[in-house]
């Protein structure tokens, strides 16, 4: 594992997807590994932390989720963002050759049967709570978080440090058509008692 | 209403919060008005546009939207900062002054009987689709929307146009302890097919 990869407290873990960034979401089920962009991934709870994210049925990913009961959500950097739009836009059973094409490198975390998306700034193991009817009616699935990880040279001590790293670690937040906005300027407000 | 105040078509209302701003949720019943901020809301489907928001059981305005049924969601801006922080920290039944403390205006929009907080950059009408379980078990509200609307000095044409309005337009992205992020630059992906 790159020695810059850290483990996130869970009870921080939130922090992570907080500012709502576009992530990639992955899997692994039966020896295939696959991974998919969504920008609807989102906190639901602190303590044990848990997020929901929306996979649309023709999506290799939720199959994968489906039958694993596991998934890894990731927060790409804009150095990724030509991968995330390629893996957001590719379809697995359509083009095969995706991974490669998008060059996506896999990494392995101890303890975690899951692939997990070499070079982006935060990952977070999921355990899948199934919730039939909203998972068919809504395309929306819930996890738990289990396992977080940040690269410290873009969130360290509980706190993104987008201000101070380099600017292609800051988070990608997708639009449409290819647009995407980077995280800008950090701003702290007065305290309300 | 504002003369810069525009409907937006409901296909493309997605995107007003596709970025994953913290937003505004406001709501009214028997003659209450009342709002807060929630930094888990997200999108859930195009067509018709659907979105997710995480509402704590203690929040005055959860029960205004259960009694209400529905309610509306408004992104702020960075000139707002310190309005939503307040809305977001101030609990009504405990500081009945909260509006007034943040500073929160008002105005209507024809043909919705909700309070739409002044200044914001977009806004979304939505109805409540109950759904108890997940209310109960997860705080997690499913809301139709039925309307939707931007300020033209932000959104303009099915786009945010952030990189040319001024900086205080921009959408707000909160982390925790009183920290924000501002949206930051525009960036665009390579045709993928």
């Amino acid at each position: 594992m790159d020695s810059h990869v850290s483990p996130v407290p869970l009870e921080k873990a939130y922090r992570l997807i907080n500012h709502g960034p576009t992530v990639l979401v992955s899997a692994r089920h039966a020896g295939m590994d696959n991974v998919m962009a969504a920008a609807w991934a989102c906190g639901l709870d602190f303590d044990p932390p848990k997020l929901t994210v929306i996979l649309d049925k023709v999506t290799t990913t939720r199959e994968l989720i489906e039958q694993s009961g596991r998934f890894a959500i990731q927060v790409p950097t804009v150095a990724q963002m030509q991968l995330t739009y390629t893996v957001g836009n590719l379809e697995r059973a359509k083009a095969p050759d995706k991974l490669q094409r998008a060059g996506v490198q896999w990494f392995d975390i101890d303890g975690h049967d899951l692939p997990f998306v070499a070079d982006c700034s935060a990952w977070l193991a999921c355990r899948l709570l199934p919730e039939p009817h909203h998972q068919e009616t809504y395309d929306l699935f819930v996890g738990e978080v289990v396992g977080a990880w940040a690269d410290t040279r873009a969130f360290a001590n509980g706190h993104w440090n987008y201000e101070n790293a380099a600017p292609e670690w800051r988070s990608l937040h997708y639009i449409a058509g290819g647009q995407f906005y980077a995280i800008g300027e950090s701003l702290r407000a007065d305290p309300v008692e």
